[in-house]
């Protein structure tokens, strides 16, 4: 059992990375939950500026959770510069970060063939600086996303159902092994 | 002769990154310029909004220049948030992105050893989407660069003047092969 | 017009990759040329050993050709060894690289659905070490390559076909862009 | 306690990263263990071969290993074709890869100030595909190596040999988390 945090790298009200987001959720192991973050839209990162409140709130919520779900899009063959924003934020001041140690698992859409394969690689080597502790298989990289989904944001592919699934069954015990040692 | 942009992904005021990039400007061949710009604090990219007067300007500073160099920092092994998200804007849409075919450099300043090895990394993979021409060699990582400049931002290093001479030299020669044939 | 080499990084009989390549070579721009190198089967790199002759060989190979077309299969996320073991060999000494100024382009073909990004990705980094001045777009990444050749190793699908048309005169075009100026 | 393998990526006798491997030996916590594996001369992988003795025989000395501790040399901005070549080797059947589920870490010296970044990330990216379990901090990145080993190879500088010690406590540890659920 895990509270999962799941935060999204798009903005966009019909992201179809946040609908996948939330069919990680709706496919995790009975007793687990993943609670959705907002929107990613802080002021852009300068250290000559105070922490935004809003910054406050997300760390909280990261310190909090037992493990984060990135949904990754792909803009320009890395992640979205509002999801990199976001962690230049969240990974200060870096000892203190809420990302150290913590368990991450990353998943993405793309209209095209990859499925976001750059832009996961990219998250995974960030993610090295904070010392977050990222899932490695099975990677979830979707491509031609937008046959999966209706237009509502429901997932209607099985075998993209039956991937979620191990993921999030993977995740679970991710977390449950960093967990017993260092909470 | 070559008429260059700068621009800097750092927005802070006493940016090593900016005071590098005016070296550069000092330290190119007789006849070229380095013009900077200003401070890339432009609202997070959503394909929902419409194109900002911000980065109408920018796009067409980017179109007007000769060739563009990029100062990186590197925050979170990576490139700044707020320069990746001016590239999520400029690159929009992708046919039309005054990136395409520009011949591009990079220069980076870090505290630490790597002189953002790793950023600039990221950065070169990221200006493929748009099939920007990217100098290669020398490549300009600046480590320990708080050791170089003076209080002011002045560059005092010897070793990285004679650096940035050989680089500026570099990337004029590489925008006239280019400027050849494509403009 | 250029006098390209052609490399592969499979050593198999039957590789889809060096199949690609002889598919490159035949949808050139008329009065350009593909010769193809054999098999890289070269001892591994120990820089207490001499170079072996056909580490030499390939040297003078690559220092005639106008430029050289890699084709690069994904094995374990990256590069084959026997291709990196290769460019460890032709890189040494780095001032006298053949690779040095001399332009580059890739093409990947893959049985899954990301061919060979995570390779190519690699590759490009691998060759900015000897400033090989490699092409960007259009990227040749052939997914589900085994659909789109013949028994015989022919390429049967139209589209590529078209790709790597597209894909060779964008290469002679890149080529001659250097050749003005370099040589 | 751990019974860890150390395996260099470099073949030559008076290797810093053979150097660098006997140093993290000589600082891991009492009761754990380094056996150092011989050089990674194999023939280079070829799928219409068969598996040759020494390749079965380092992957039986993975899978009876706690954890795997890697000395990345950087040859050419990656890491040096005879390590990936014996990745392509051990790697193969995919699904009974002796790295599966492994406890995997990183070290790496080089003589200029990346300390072999370069080569450790295209490493990590490698080991994804395996999914290994790789250690994230602390970083072994080795700058200036050559002015850190005595002519014999033992490591003389004191702030490396406390950086090893964190390391070897991290990396025991991190085996342990491992071996609990999965052994």
């Amino acid at each position: 059992m895990a509270a999962l945090l799941g935060i999204s790298g798009s903005l966009r009200a019909g992201s179809l990375n946040r609908a996948l987001l939330a069919a990680v959720g709706e496919t995790l192991p009975a007793g687990s939950t993943l609670a959705m973050w907002g929107a990613l839209d802080l002021p852009i990162f300068n250290s000559d500026l105070g922490e935004p409140a809003a910054v406050a709130e997300l760390k909280a919520a990261i310190a909090q959770a037992d493990g984060v779900v990135f949904a990754v899009p792909e803009y320009n063959y890395s992640i979205p510069g509002g999801l990199k924003n976001a962690l230049d934020w969240i990974s200060r001041p870096p000892p203190l970060s809420p990302l150290r140690g913590k368990p991450v698992a990353l998943v993405g859409a793309a209209s095209g063939m990859s499925g976001t394969i750059r832009a996961q690689t990219h998250m995974r080597q960030i993610l090295l600086f904070s010392d977050a502790q990222c899932l490695g298989q099975p990677e979830v990289l979707i491509p031609r996303a937008q046959d999966r989904f209706d237009a509502t944001g429901r997932l209607t592919d099985e075998s993209t159902r039956t991937l979620l699934a191990r993921f999030g069954e993977a995740f679970v015990g991710f977390v449950a092994r960093f967990a017993r040692v260092s909470r």
